[in-house]
């Protein structure tokens, strides 16, 4: 199953997909490329320590989501791997129809909170901010709707009295990175179904 | 602590903190009396069973809240017990501002999901349909948005690709029933503070 991975930031859940790639621990996955819109992200240095293809691309003017003209690009340089999994790993943008329907059943985004609860920006900080006992964090399908798609897996977390917002951030993405490259590895072996 | 517990149902999370308090498992709490607007509850015959004054009022002629007349006798019916716990145990009536003010901080309820996701009715219902792979079960202190107050503990149960509804009821009733008299416990004993 060939894979790419979509990233903004220091990329840590990235690498935990690279390292059990590594260590044989991705069942039939194979990744084939990073793309990233930031060029100096901590993402695209894990790529090249793995031997990847880093791929930096230019998002366009807005902050949020990419131009049209940049879509275009992502699409198909994204499309050169011919990827079966479109893994979303820490990326800020939101992903519009054309991208979508381009990858269509075939990306996965992981969201710091067990969805439905706390979509969008800040899942961590929303949950602490909440008073939740319990959070944790989700992977699921990508549809038109942010955070919205079919949940695949969730891992729970338990809030402690005495955890800080740094702490609980530390055992989410504890979480993250034990869930997201489980769900590859499943996802690759057919034992999570892809939709139909 | 004097605590009187609200239900319309089976009561089998009353039935769960009875049982606690007789098998010395409640802390320093002490059960005074059980309320239904429900005659024919179960919830009536496990205070019974337990020796409880088991309480049948009219709730009025609604069927989601209390009426005027109806609310003025809940609240003399239930001060004559002077709670300082009020517990919502399958209590299937919104409660308004006068009975909230009557038992400030003081009326606690348990929601069969992990707040905020799948406030209000079918909890359970709602999470299986959503599709989430880790629901459960929330204690909060009720206040005037059904749901939303704040949280007091939570406990989390995972969904199996297997589970049916009735496999995910059995599992959340039986968080529930860990739930909470464990926080009725720990309330009475000062584990965990009332708000101010």
């Amino acid at each position: 199953m060939n894979v790419v991975l979509l990233g903004s930031g220091t990329g840590s859940n990235a690498e935990t997909i690279l390292r059990a790639e590594k260590n044989g621990d991705l069942g039939d996955a194979s990744i084939k490329a990073v793309f990233s819109d930031n060029e100096n992200a901590g993402i695209m240095d894990h790529a090249s320590h793995y031997g990847k293809p880093a791929r930096f691309l230019s998002a366009g003017p807005f902050k949020t989501k990419l131009d049209g003209e940049s879509e275009t690009a992502w699409i198909k340089e994204i499309e050169f791997y011919e990827p079966q999994l479109v893994v979303l790993a820490g990326f800020m943008r939101v992903l519009k129809p054309p991208f979508l329907q381009a990858f269509q059943k075939r990306i996965i985004n992981l969201h710091p909170s067990l969805l439905p609860s706390f979509p969008g920006l800040n899942g961590i900080r929303q949950a602490f901010d909440y008073g939740v006992k319990v959070t944790g964090c989700t992977v699921h399908w990508v549809n038109e709707i942010v955070d919205g798609g079919a949940v695949i897996d969730q891992a729970a977390v338990r809030v402690q009295n005495d955890d800080n917002l740094q702490a609980l951030e530390a055992k989410v993405h504890e979480a993250e990175h034990r869930l997201l490259p489980e769900v590859v590895r499943r996802l690759s072996i057919g034992e999570i179904p892809f939709p139909r």
